[in-house]
């Protein structure tokens, strides 16, 4: 009571840089917490006044009182009335109590235990983000509209309202979304959803894990292209299934082949990427659609429609997907908002009968728990508003410009070389390379000269080799379509 | 060529709201669309000038200049040198290749197939957000810096650099934020993790869910407390494990019952959430800590330390985390950022050896691909720059004063009826109902009295009614627990 304040040299113990990104009062206030921490200010210290310490280190006054401010709230300080500033009797961090063992220094380098071992997804995954050349497909992401999603994100935190999208929320996903999402999709796919038919997700990928799951118990036959999505084929093989292999040609799913496994063995699913298959990008023509359909009701399984990348079409009016005319309830059907917008936004969906959506949703529930409600809101609003419409359609006019640009320049320089369609839609082409060059070999050498383009083995069917791989064309501006061509031609002939 | 404009009554066509949220040269843009798909506008017709345009709206020029401008980049008008402006000769919108099917007008009601069916997965959720009342224990959503992580999310997106946050990144989740999270584990918890020991997942649920998958074969068996963690059961069980569980005392689960059940069988894992049991809140004491670690060491099982909640204690100093003393690589630890900060927030986290990070990560990207790595390294900043560190001690502080309050009260009005201990930390409290009180039926009617009080029946060993349940204090300010216990105590003396 009444003693006076502890005398430290306040200056040299908390050095305060004014040009540091971090603010004065909390440069000090961390400051001060340090000689706490290290018993420099023992508890029940008396501080000196704001006046003196804004004194002391040569701040505004102000500044001295938002840092006591800071500590007070904390509970690194208390204040008597009328008697001044203290340090904390009871220190708000309790140092924690260790365990009565040997001391460690590192973290085990290996389990003690042994792994359950799961082979179907072990292919390990290459990022080649920053260099140039060709990837699967991916979108570009510069031209996603990200700062109208940041500002609307922020706009959302910052209403009263914001509370319903900050706690525990529906795991079926945002309803505004659910409902901007149903109305776009009848309008531009001709379905017929509400939005009690859809689940929200994080990308299309979880999308086919939760299908996967649901749909599938070990031993269940999966009919999958002879060329397939990859990882469509681990996802089905890590719920259990075999994969049962049928050709693909230039019209598709051979529609006759599926009909032929239909009559030997019992099949749980069929899996196709319709719009354009991954990853030779071919379209489902319309009336294997309708066959595929029928012989869906004639042998009860489900078909599973990975319809990626139904925005994107460049020439040709899109068929539209199996879900359309589907009346019996055989169809999932798997989007994504992801390729749509930036695979930053994780968002895409399940389109399915009410029985399956709640399944999946109690499923999603121990995976995931919830999506991110104030994004969904926040797409929904931009969905609402036109700004999505909007950049679909920019994005799509930018890649029709750049595929064409691609295809040109590509049949130029290495028509003999590489054999290719030019795809109706998509972010890639398939490109199928002459005998004589070894994709993987040129890949390696590709990579040395920092230039990405994929061996092609994970496109390849078991057991073949294709010498074939994608190249995407999407995410590349002209001159880098024109760079990445050319420094391909220059390895290739050297 | 030099052919007239056509002339329409534009006004009465394009309707312009000045009070309307959308911009105004969006909805001259979006009627003038409109028009086109409609047919009243036909291909290659000539447009007024913007000049006339503007004047004929009634709306300055500049905005009828950028409400073509908009049409433009939309494919949807084109501009020939000296001619005019005219609307496009192809349109930006194929319209879609119908299917050759009878035409459907709903959704079908049910699959045509069954599902797998998973009861494992089938309790339903209800949320009760916003009514007043007691939940499992969340946070308070309003106290989370939402606002600061708004902003750096959007200064994160403007950046130059931001492209490497956009596209597909690591799916082991955004170095920065878990070196920042390292150091901050190493530090408050003595651990002695790298970031190579951390894979980033959304939420600790997710953590929950693929350690379960690497580590359980079907029939697997878990050891659990009698009373668990519902979701943690439900996840394990989904996993193929059967759950094999021991009894909870005061000092948490029963290490010698473990001892037990080793002897007499092969165990693959114990789960425990050792900070506080999930539901009882007890803590397990630091001698059987210890003891589980040598079990594991012995039999060769991993345990799952799931610490939901460390960072909110209140009297003792915590307990180390079991993890902190592993030398052999026996502990899976599963943490949140969701708690810490706000469940809309997805941040969980798994430390483990590399191997078993190796393998989760490659399991993670068939569910979910990668996180949202705008928002991880928007969390990495905030760490770093310590408003994290700020909002957790200010959390803990308004929590400690919320449970001091909480105890008091519901002790005073409802003592009799309710039997409780004051926890030493987390956010709820677990209440033994006195058996003269159906807790169900009280449940139903706080409900029919919009109160939320959990009828507990998701918290019970199987087969047995423990008449108990959890009530959360953390979410309550000061007047809404006052009000929630006073109406429960109405609801009760009635």
């Amino acid at each position: 009571m009444g003693s006076s304040p502890v005398t430290l040299p306040f200056p040299s113990l908390i050095p305060v840089d004014k040009s540091s990104g971090v603010p004065v009062y909390l440069q000090i206030a961390n400051g001060l917490i340090q000689q706490i921490r290290r018993g420099i200010l023992q508890p029940a210290a008396k501080l000196p006044g704001t006046r003196a310490m804004a004194e002391a280190l040569g701040v505004h006054r102000k500044t001295a009182v938002a840092a006591f401010e800071e500590l007070h709230a904390q509970g690194w300080i208390e204040s008597l009335p009328s008697k001044g500033t203290f340090v904390s009797r009871v220190m708000p961090e309790a140092s924690p109590q260790k365990l009565d063992q040997p001391a460690t220094t590192q973290h085990p380098a290996q389990t003690g235990f042994a792994l359950r071992g799961n082979a179907h997804t072990s292919q390990p995954l290459v990022l080649y983000n920053g260099m140039l050349g060709f990837n699967d497909g991916f979108p570009d992401e510069r031209l996603a509209p990200m700062e109208e999603i940041a500002r609307t994100y922020r706009a959302i935190v910052k209403r009263s309202s914001a509370r319903a999208y900050l706690s525990y929320v529906d795991t079926q996903g945002n309803p505004h979304l659910r409902s901007e999402l149903s109305a776009h999709l009848n309008l531009t796919r001709g379905l017929h959803t509400s939005p009690d038919n859809l689940l929200l997700t994080r990308g299309s990928q979880m999308g086919i894990y939760l299908t996967a799951q649901v749909l599938i118990a070990p031993g269940d036959r999966v009919v999958v292209g002879d060329t397939n999505y990859f990882t469509a084929d681990m996802t089905f093989r890590h719920a259990g299934a075999n994969l049962v292999r049928v050709p693909v040609d230039d019209w598709g799913l051979s529609v006759n082949h599926v009909r032929e496994v239909c009559q030997r063995q019992r099949i749980r699913a069929v899996f196709v990427t319709s719009h354009h298959h991954h990853p030779t990008t071919v379209t489902l023509c319309a009336e294997r659609r309708i066959r595929l359909l029928s012989l869906a009701e004639e042998y009860g399984f489900a078909i599973v429609e990975d319809d990626y990348d139904y925005d994107f079409h460049y020439n040709s009016s899109p068929i539209l997907p199996l879900l359309s005319a589907d009346t019996k309830g055989m169809v999932i059907y798997i989007g994504s908002l992801s390729k749509a917008i930036a695979p930053a936004v994780r968002l895409g969906y399940v389109v399915a009968p009410p029985n399956l959506i709640r399944e999946a949703a109690q499923l999603r529930r121990i995976i995931d728990r919830q999506g991110d409600a104030v994004m969904e809101q926040a797409i929904a609003e931009l969905m609402h508003e036109g700004a999505i419409k909007r950049h679909l359609k920019k994005a799509l006019r930018t890649y029709h410009q750049r595929r064409d640009f691609f295809c040109e320049r590509l049949r130029e320089k290495l028509g003999n070389e590489i054999d290719f369609k030019t795809p109706d839609g998509g972010m890639a082409i398939w490109a199928k390379f002459d005998p004589r060059i070894d994709l993987v070999k040129l890949s390696e050498k590709a990579l040395q000269q920092k230039l990405h383009l994929s061996n092609g083995l994970r496109y390849n069917p078991e057991g073949q080799r294709l010498n074939a791989t994608r190249m995407g064309f999407a995410s590349l501006t002209l001159p880098e379509i024109e760079q990445s061509i050319d420094r391909l031609k220059k390895i290739m002939m050297n």
